[in-house]
C-alpha cells in the first residue's frame, strides 16, 4: 500500500497535552439541497453574518461522514467526526437504541432491539409494529416483561417508543453473536434465536426462553401479543478520546443519544438544558474545565426529518445568533461542521458532503467568505474524509508533535 | 487506520431495487491535455453545447480510475466505474485477449496469450513478433495449430491481430498457476513453462506439449516459426453487479473488449451497431427493461492513440449532438465520464485524471458551467476515486439505505 493511512496508535504517538481548546460544534444534519424555486439550500437562505464571518476568517471544505454516496446513521456520523472509522467500528442496533434512551449499558450486557409485534393464532407475523401502540402502552407491557431471571441471567426491559423497546441481558458468559428472532416479514412465524458461534449459545437459549414467557405473558393483549428481537450487542470498546488525543473532552448535548456516543469515546457528559440557548450556558460555565467540548444541536436534522425547509432557515439562524458567545470564549480551535447532511427536499438522512468550517490562528485562510455548501465546496479543506476532522483540530491546536525525523 | 473503505459487502447490504434508472455513458480516453498553441484541450475545444447544459444543471469532478499517476489499461479503468477495486480484481492477460475477439470462455477454461515469433537454428527468439506478420497470416497460422487434443485437453487458437493470438486449453483439472514461455527478449530460447503450484502442473505438461507440437507444425512457416505463451489465466469470479447493487444492469458498446469486460460482471450485453447513433436507439429501444445501462462509446480513445486531436473534438462534438436524445429519456441519475485519459499528444492512454458530470434531481448542483477538464476540477465532486463511481449513482438513484443506526 502506497497510500498513507493514519491509525489512532500514530495520533497517540504524537499527540501531546496542552492548554490550548477545542470547541467541535456539531449541528446535526447541516448540509442540505436547493429549493428549487430560489436554487439555494437552507443554509445558504439562512442570514447567518456571524457564521459568515468565522468562514472568512477561517478556512472551510466539505466532509464525508463514510463515504461519497453513503448516507450515515447518526452513529457513523459522530464517530467520524470524532476520528473512529466508522465502518470499523459499526455499533449494534440493540446498543444503539439502548444508548438512545440513556440506559447506562455494563460492561458482559448485552443489548437487542426489541419490537412488540402482532401474532395470528397460527403464531405467524401479521403486524411487525402492532399497530404501532401507544407510548403509554409500550411502557406498561415493557414493565411487564422487564426484570425476569432466566438461567441467572436478568432480562431488563425498557420502553424506547411506540413499538420499540430495548431488553437488555445481564449475566455472566453472555455472547452477542446470535442471530435475530425477527423475520423482517410478514406471514411467516418469528425465527428461533441461534447461537453463531458456540460461545453464543448460552444467550441464544436464555433469548429463546425470554421469547417464550413473553408470548405467555402477552398472549391476552392484542395486537401486541408478541415480541421480535434483532441487533443483539454488547457495549463496543473504543479506545477513549483522552487515551488516543490526551484531551480532556467534554460533551453537551440535550438528546440521550449523541450523550450515548459520546461517552462511548469517553467525554464527560456534562448536565444541560433542551435549548440551544442551555447548550451555550452550559460551554460557558464549564469551559475553564475542559480542553475539548463537543457541542451538539439536534433541531436542523430534525427539521430536515420533517421536511421543513424554513424551520431548518430559522434554526441555523439561531445557532448564528449564539456564536459571538462562542467566540467571546476565544477557543484556539473552533469548527462548525455536521454528522451528516438531512435535506428537507430528501425528508431524511443524506449522502451529500457536509460543510465545515475550522477557524484557528493557525489555519491559512482560504478565500471562502460564507458559510454554505457551495462556498465550502471551493474551500482550501477541499473535499475530505470526516474521520480527519479532529486531526486537523488536533493539529491547529498545536497538540500534535512532528510525525517522524 | 481511521478513513473508510466501503467494501462490496457493505454496499449489498444497504442497496435496494427500485424502478429508477442510471446511465452510465463512457467517453472511453475521456480526458485530454492542451494543444501548446491554444492551450485548450480536446473537449475544451469541442462546442458541446448539450454537455455543457448537462455539467450546468449537474455536479461535476474528476476521477482517478486507478490512482494518481497510474495509467490505466481498459480493464482496470472500467472495473473501477463499475465499483470494483481495479487493483483486487486484475484480470489476466489471457483472459482479456479473450475477451477482447468475443470468446466465449467457459468455467474452466484457461487462456493464454500468444505470439507468433521467430526463432533461429538454434531455437534463440529473433524477433518476438514474427515481423508482425498480416492478419490473414495470422488467421492461417492459428487454423493450422486450432483444435489439438493434448492428454484430454483441447487447445483451442484464435487469431487477435498481426502476431497475436490467443489460445485456450479447455478440459478437466487446469490451474493457471503456471511461468510464461515468452522470455520478453531476443537472444534467448523461449521458456520451458513450469507450474508454480502442484495443481498447476497437469496445465504446465499440456502446455509445453502444444509449444513443442507448434514449432514443428510451424517449421516451414518462418518468420512465423514458433510461439510464446504468456499470461494464462481463468475467467475470474466476480460478484455480479445485480448481486451487489440489485441492479438490472445492460451494456451497450460496439468492441468486443467492453462487452466482455460488462459480461464479467454480470451485465446483460445488448445487440447494437457500430455507431454512436446505433448505440443510442439501441438504448432507446431497450430502455424499459433495465434500470442500469452502460453505454460505451469508443472513437475518441483511438483518435488520441492515433494522436488525432482534431478527430477527438469531432468526436465529442458528434457524442454531444445525441444528448438531447439521452436526456429526453429522462434517467434519474445521468454519468458522463471516461475510463482514462487519451490525451492526443501523448498518443497513448495516460493518468491524467478523468472528468465527470452526474445529474439527477438530487445531485447538489456546483457552479460549473461546461464539461471540461478544467472546468470539472473545481466541480462540487472534487477529485475522488472512480471506485465510487457507482456509489455516487446509486446514492442520487435513492437506491441505497442508511449505512448504520
Amino acid at each position: 500500500m502506497i497510500n498513507s493511512t493514519i491509525s489512532l496508535e500514530i495520533i497517540k504517538g504524537i499527540a501531546i497535552p496542552s492548554p490550548s481548546k477545542i470547541v467541535l460544534l456539531v449541528i446535526d444534519g447541516l448540509g442540505g439541497l436547493p429549493d428549487p424555486e430560489t436554487g439555494k439550500t437552507e443554509l445558504e437562505t439562512a442570514n447567518i453574518p456571524n457564521l459568515d464571518r468565522l468562514a472568512t476568517k477561517g478556512i472551510c471544505g466539505v466532509t464525508d461522514p463514510v463515504s461519497p454516496g453513503i448516507t450515515p446513521g447518526s452513529a457513523p456520523g459522530h464517530l467520524a467526526l470524532f476520528g473512529y472509522d466508522p465502518v470499523a467500528f459499526n455499533i449494534g442496533r440493540g446498543v444503539l437504541e439502548a444508548i438512545g434512551i440513556d440506559f447506562d449499558l455494563q460492561p458482559g450486557d448485552v443489548a437487542a432491539r426489541g419490537n412488540f409485534c402482532t401474532v395470528d393464532e397460527n403464531g405467524l407475523v401479521t403486524d411487525r409494529r402492532a399497530g404501532r401502540v401507544s407510548n403509554e402502552k409500550c411502557t406498561e407491557l415493557s414493565q411487564l416483561l422487564d426484570g425476569q431471571l432466566i438461567d441467572n441471567v436478568r432480562v431488563l426491559v425498557c420502553p424506547v417508543r411506540e413499538h420499540r423497546f430495548v431488553a437488555v441481558f445481564r449475566g455472566e458468559g453472555l455472547v452477542p453473536e446470535v442471530s435475530d428472532s425477527d423475520p423482517l416479514l410478514i406471514g411467516v412465524a418469528p425465527k428461533s434465536i441461534a447461537a453463531l458461534s458456540p460461545e453464543a449459545s448460552r444467550l441464544a437459549s436464555v433469548a429463546n426462553k425470554f421469547v417464550a414467557q413473553a408470548k405467555v405473558v402477552l398472549a391476552e393483549h392484542y395486537p401486541a401479543n408478541m415480541v421480535l428481537l434483532r441487533g443483539f450487542s454488547r457495549h463496543p470498546h473504543l479506545p477513549s478520546m483522552s487515551e488516543i488525543y490526551k484531551l480532556k473532552p467534554a460533551a453537551i448535548a440535550s438528546y440521550p443519544m449523541y450523550r450515548g456516543l459520546a461517552k462511548l469515546v469517553g467525554m464527560e457528559v456534562l448536565k444541560t438544558g433542551t435549548t440551544i440557548e442551555d447548550e451555550f450556558m452550559t460551554l460557558k460555565q464549564s469551559y475553564p474545565n475542559y480542553d475539548f467540548f463537543f457541542l451538539h444541536i439536534k433541531g436542523a436534522d430534525n427539521a430536515g426529518e420533517d421536511g421543513d425547509f424554513h424551520r431548518r432557515v430559522g434554526i441555523f439562524e439561531q445557532i448564528d445568533s449564539t456564536i459571538p458567545g462562542l467566540t467571546s470564549l476565544e477557543p484556539d480551535v473552533i469548527v462548525v461542521t455536521g454528522d451528516h447532511s438531512t435535506p428537507a427536499m430528501l425528508k431524511g438522512h443524506s449522502w451529500h458532503p457536509v460543510p465545515i468550517l475550522l477557524y484557528s490562528k493557525w489555519c491559512r485562510p482560504d478565500r471562502v467568505g460564507e458559510f454554505s455548501e457551495l462556498a465550502c465546496t471551493s474551500g482550501g479543506l477541499g473535499r475530505f474524509p470526516a474521520t480527519q476532522v479532529m486531526l486537523l483540530a488536533m493539529a491547529n491546536a498545536l497538540k500534535l508533535i512532528k510525525f517522524g525525523a
